[in-house]
């Protein structure tokens, strides 16, 4: 397999065609952005982490039989994915208060949700990402109501693999963010990454964080934390 | 019947109690107020105009078969009606892009919708009353989704009646918001008002604006517009 051109360059990764037509090359970049770019840094060692911890992840989830866009590790800093047109949808979903939630609904952070929460946010920068409904998916052509239905229940279903999985580290996953994807055939893919960027991770016994919420809050060192969910993950270290 | 004690003033709004426990006595303010409560205005006949209107249109919905609160026009600004548990969620319901929905989705105002569009804020002015889902409204506790089912299907049927009516006078019903509430037998009853505060009434030949906006975004008279709203659903004049 040989990497090609570039194809397009994102906020955190850039994306090489290969000579494979249907695969892609993923180069995670240690470029790190929060409140739709505003803030940003080059955190030395990111890029490697992301990559590591999102290739495991998404190894648990070929495990489930959660259909999904990866096929391997191929550096510390890049992978191979099946090539998918991305549904410009982010698909949120919450266990606990925190974030976005906290403030849109007046919850106090860390309070458990009574119910699982989903939400849709239209994937457009210039219009800050905003929240929208079914409805608006529809109108927009984003998704058809029966693909939303399986998208709304494969993120259910990766929230369940996703929970046990961080809870045997000691970890809370309080909510995080998919993307999906149509492959070639039309088959809806888990796509992107799944990574503390795109987690809000606590420890169980302290909710220390463990996401990217270190760098939005300034909270110490993004990559010793990513380090942590990587090592805890892999079993290592004897968290409790 | 008797009007008792005042039991709640809002911004557009009295509510008093009647000598009927299920019964409560609205009179209509004067006050006028935009961009939660930051705008501010006294326009006098504002009052006569919605009540007048509101009155009207809630007579419509009882000839249509929805059920509401509405029980009878009682002054020039006063009205009685049932009273209900109010649900706090503001049900929008919008045909042409216009508002928040223009901005939220970065559409041009005044575009047909290929879809109507059904959308729930939380009533709360803390938050600045904002955009929910349906798995929000769940953990709030706001409805049950069985009811929720209900309020969303008696606004699309509202949308077609009051279609009908303004189409008949000439103009395009872009949006409004529409509120429930329960009565004393948990009933699910339409309530709050009708009026061209709470809809987006364009001229269907000029687009001309009859509704807040006018006040909203200093467009001339409000008074003059709600009036050419109130003489044309009583088909006083040839407008077309």
């Amino acid at each position: 397999m040989k990497k090609g051109n570039l194809l397009y360059e994102g906020k955190a990764k850039r994306i090489y065609e290969t000579d494979e037509p249907n695969v892609i090359w993923i180069e995670y970049k240690d470029d790190t952005t929060a409140f739709n770019g505003e803030k940003k840094e080059v955190i030395k060692g990111k890029s490697r982490l992301n990559n590591e911890i999102s290739s495991l992840l998404f190894a648990k989830m070929q495990e489930a039989g959660i259909q999904n866009h990866f096929i391997q590790k191929r550096s510390e800093t890049e992978q191979l994915v099946k090539k998918t047109d991305i549904i410009p949808l982010e698909v949120v979903v919450r266990n606990i208060a925190a974030g976005s939630l906290a403030k849109r609904l007046g919850m106090e952070e860390g309070i458990p949700l009574k119910k699982t929460i989903v939400e849709y946010y239209y994937k457009n920068d210039d219009l800050g990402d905003p929240l929208i409904n079914q409805d608006h998916i529809e109108l927009l052509e984003l998704a058809r109501p029966e693909q939303l239905e399986e998208i709304r229940e494969t993120a259910l279903k990766v929230n369940g693999i996703l929970t046990g999985h961080f809870d045997q580290c000691s970890v809370r996953l309080v909510d995080f963010k998919l993307e999906f994807g149509l492959d070639e055939h039309g088959a809806i893919l888990l796509a992107d990454e799944i990574s503390p960027d795109t987690c809000r991770l606590w420890d169980k016994e302290t909710n220390q964080k463990f996401d990217k919420d270190v760098f939005r809050r300034n909270l110490g060192s993004l990559t010793e934390a990513y380090e942590e969910i990587l090592r805890r993950l892999k079993g290592e270290t004897n968290h409790v």
